[in-house]
């Protein structure tokens, strides 16, 4: 009975705490970017088969970062890989994996976002990951792909607090659903536009008459310019955007996941994932030259996985959009990128981390009021 | 005398077009595209050197078609090069010369933008231009860059009415002062966001705290997307954008060339050049399947120009900008690029071409009834 | 009667023409470079399909050029595109198409090889040819793929004497019979390593376990370095090598077209397309500074063919041989392209040109004493 | 006296064992590959201030493994960083690194070579060299360049034996003189053509009229293909290369370093790193699908160094070669790197690793009988 009440009570917080959540995003204040509809979940996890997983680690005063793992698919993604493709944004970064992905076209493990200094441990997640995955008992090389942004102005980064043991959490941790933004995994200690950033997350799905195809997409939010949301000017109503006093300005980075199950092949997907800066750049982001702003984009379509080892001279046969029909994913691209950065300020929350050092959350109560005189929400 | 008098009234007129001309760009309305200050013509040529010409081809019903010429400097370009570099935003286009601007790094001729059948009469008059000019007698060879946006809709482009003569005037009537925008040159029959395109241009003038550099911008602007002029959803408002019946719509391109003084390598040209597609995804530009978007920079520090005949084994001595002092460069590319497109939209008027169809100029008028409404201008 | 008489002795001499032609191949003198069989004709045109010609411009005493044109097939290439990628071994050139078939993936029309200073000629030919060809009468746009090497030395090339007549008389002889190699078509003018180049072909048919492939390769050559045939340093027995005298010598450059019918997407199209660059290395080439070296290659594989215009939304079928399937194809494109320079140096013929130069044919019996003096050769 | 003594004996055996050692480059049996001289050691280090350090781990029967360590120079490489450049020759590897320096044009740390799964080790190795290296008190970001090749075959490669300690020692060891090749450092356990594979060096120094600059190559072989020695057909000779039996064989890669006094920028350095695909494709190799095959290029020269934090607005002065001149250098870079992978495999001695598996030496008495043979040596 007392089990009873307490799964009750449980639930309830977890019901709460969800809601409590989702009305933090931006849709929740009816912000509403772009012109195509949403995924149920307006989420990365709308794409079928995608999870998502975080290790938040947030310890003493100074140690504030984590780990965010995407997987594909949840099977083994080394024996069945993805399309997949890199759009470099801008380069200031140490993004692991991205030579190999554009010679082969695919992604064969979990992608790892985490701090600037912890890469070597997200590599190390990955291979011991996938080394012990049942089937890959003969694998003797794998390409991991382990994304970063640097979280050193609240979290000891030189202090390299993530291990192996970490990534293989966050790997673990990973489902299907409802997807953590803000302060959590990779998006722990970062700070975007002056404003606590982090993990968001967004999705489009388009009407059958376009493909009925849906683009997911996740950021791990940690870079300057001059904020826009929907358009409005909140950087410069709140005063603080990049170069305000005609100075440089500290600089941060961006990592950005698209999924789809379209079927696209890696030149498309690679296509799509350059789009997803154009997503960024209605965000009012500059690529600035600090910036390690890089966006991978994978195809979930069962159809298109591509075996690691099919029979010598086998012709793998695929199904393809055409060219033609690339445009609406790439809006869709667009889309959820901006939104996706713009949940991750939402969600975010205020935090104090190395040395004393405070980032406060954006002030959703001035930002929900410049967006009202700007006639952009009611 | 008569002649005097003519003159006075001839100067008088330009004066008053090109006051009319002023106050049809978007800042007279009293929209300011982003932080930072214009330059005083708020165009490329504000980037000391640089030339600007038209040819403007409207002949008959269906002729309706140009040539735009940008010259890095009046000298000669062949024997005095400049440090240059190109981004492509999307491929679907037929622009010449970029193989050689990537692999040595600069830019040894006038900069063509035409429409795309007529690519080869470009090369031609860039050609004949170079071979002539005086000191190139020995030239055997040249890298011409001849950019194109399609003016098929309005213009009988499978007809080729561009000639090497047109181009030749093109260059000819480059000057370095007013840029003329709209239905001219190269913007003569283009469309953008489903109203008449055109020439647009724009610039940036950085405060002596960042280096006191000028970036310039001219677009020939032909593309589509989903309209926002300085964050205001103009193009849901006005119903007219792109899968707004859910439908795929017709494609477009996009050719922006930036020029600056700041004395920047090939390598930071091309970050800045990037920063171009930044600019244009502001103004709602998705750079869809069948977009020709490309930038071309090109840097005109004199000090940093390139001899075509150095001596053997002579070292050439630059001065170059560190990378830590490029973003407030990559934030003036992207406003002014975003403003020289809603400028080339300003000004372009309403046009009739091929078979009859009508393309309209922006409606200035409701356009600014929303800005008022979002607040955006008084 | 007399007429017939005069017929067999043309056809005559035609067969003696070929056979002495044949005779003079690099096989001719037992020559064998690779491991790897030869197709039946030892030429691009053992790929099915690939159809060649060339228009061979010798006219007075300064006009030595031509026009060499490569159709992937014979059909509606415009409305039958086949997947292609470009790869630049040295970008110093002016090959017109690259950025639209690294974006799209594929070439929709025929290939020109010409001179530098005929780029638009060759521009104009093919739009004439893609806008007349029946079913193309809605196209206003058409991707031309025009590259070019410097014949200046031999050739007026200042003079542009090619018209676009020239490249339509080129694209209307393509045969897929013999392709003529040494002194014709683009190959008409150029020098190779110090002697006469020109087009040279050759091929590479896998064994059936390697999956039965052929690959072609046709080379247009014009470039320097330190020549080897088969691996005997020819040009340091010769005397005749770049820097031999430890001064900077002329550049050059070498276009690189490689067919294959193996079911290959764009992707591993690039990767054999840089292969090429391997061939060309083994024959002693630099790719010097001012070298234009470009390798294109397709597939002409019927079943991976792509429609112009497909049903809205509908997917293309493809069948691609798998990334591990790659390796022969890499080694049949080196060995191909070693082979193609080596033939197109075999059968050119000394030349006197502009200005009354000369250049001379390789001295081929001074070579082959010096390949048996290495025992390379019986 | 005593002490004097001992001095002078260990004199004696350094200065045999590195007779010995140089007794076993191709050099040392009167192999001369390309038409240019060597500098003085004939090695990477013949660049003046790169360094070099191994350290190799034979342990029981399964560890065959190791690190090389090569330092552009002694001091600290973040705050004086050198320009640089990656070339990718096909992307299947791990190699960390190569985005940054792509977007920033330089390096700034130790270059680290090992094995496929320990590419975390030797990030976390260079991250703490980085952090603890005087003057680095607050570097919280450092651009780690590790590469690798898969020494599975003789290697328990999935025991993952190298730690962070052993790219310390690696680094420690570096120094200036003399390079140890063949069986060492991350060369320790890798097979190339076939035979015992491993690290190889070599260098070529320009005459004075193309520049008097130097150009060191430094190689760690493990692929595969049809082995030529200075041309001469070896792997077939000894029957023993790719596609022998008419089916797919055993993959492998190849890194390879790059260092010039050349005052060249990072594009110039890029085309160089280019030229080196070009000398392995000599050896025979053919960057076979499973390869790793990446180039890093840097210049040493003292006068472009670049200041990690230069005050702000402050240009920094270069001083380049230009275009023209680079030609000897790509031959240079040509020859040394043809020459390091053939002193490879002379140097390399067999091994018996993993699962009691062994890889044969180059049977030099063989090779020296066919170079004979083939009248390439007396």
């Amino acid at each position: 009975m007392q089990y009873n009440l307490f799964l009750f009570l449980a639930l309830c917080l977890i019901s709460m705490t969800n809601k409590t959540n989702a009305q933090q995003r931006a849709r929740d204040y009816g912000i509403s970017i772009g012109v195509l509809p949403t995924g149920v979940l307006n989420a990365i996890t709308d794409v079928a088969g995608v999870q998502v997983g975080h290790l938040t680690k947030l310890e003493g005063e100074d140690i504030r970062t984590g780990v965010t793992a995407i997987l594909p698919h949840s099977g083994n993604l080394f024996q069945e890989k993805v399309p997949a493709a890199v759009f470099i944004g801008n380069g200031f970064g140490k993004l692991a994996g991205t030579t190999q992905i554009e010679e082969l076209g695919n992604i064969e493990s979990p992608i790892i976002l985490t701090n600037t200094l912890s890469v070597a441990a997200g590599i190390q997640g990955v291979i011991e990951y996938t080394l012990t995955f049942p089937g890959n008992e003969q694998v003797q090389s794998v390409n991991t792909v382990v994304g970063e942004t640097n979280d050193g102005f609240l979290n000891d980064i030189r202090g390299q607090h993530i291990d192996k043991e970490d990534v293989l959490k966050a790997i673990q941790a990973a489902s299907e659903t409802h997807v953590q933004e803000g302060n959590v995994g990779a998006g722990t200690g970062t700070v975007c536009f002056g404003f606590k950033g982090g993990i968001g997350t967004s999705s489009r799905k388009l009407p059958a008459s376009l493909g009925g195809y849906t683009v997911g997409v996740l950021v791990q939010s940690n870079f300057g310019g001059v904020l826009q949301i929907d358009g409005v000017p909140i950087g410069v109503e709140l005063e603080q955007y990049s170069f305000k006093n005609q100075i440089e300005s500290a600089d941060g980075s961006c990592m950005i996941i698209v999924a789809t199950d379209a079927p696209v092949n890696e030149r498309n997907l690679k296509r799509m994932a350059q789009r997803a800066m154009m997503g960024l750049a209605k965000t009012g982001g500059i690529a600035s030259n600090g910036s390690g702003d890089y966006v991978i984009a994978f195809s979930t379509d069962p159809q298109n996985r591509i075996p690691h080892s099919g029979n010598a001279l086998q012709l793998n046969e695929h199904k393809y959009l055409q060219n033609d029909d690339m445009s609406a994913l790439f809006l869709a691209t667009i889309e959820a990128t901006e939104e996706a950065i713009i949940n991750s300020l939402f969600v975010a929350e205020t935090m104090i981390g190395k040395s004393g050092r405070q980032v406060n959350a954006l002030p959703k109560e001035k930002v929900i009021e410049i967006m009202k005189h700007y006639n952009r929400i009611q």
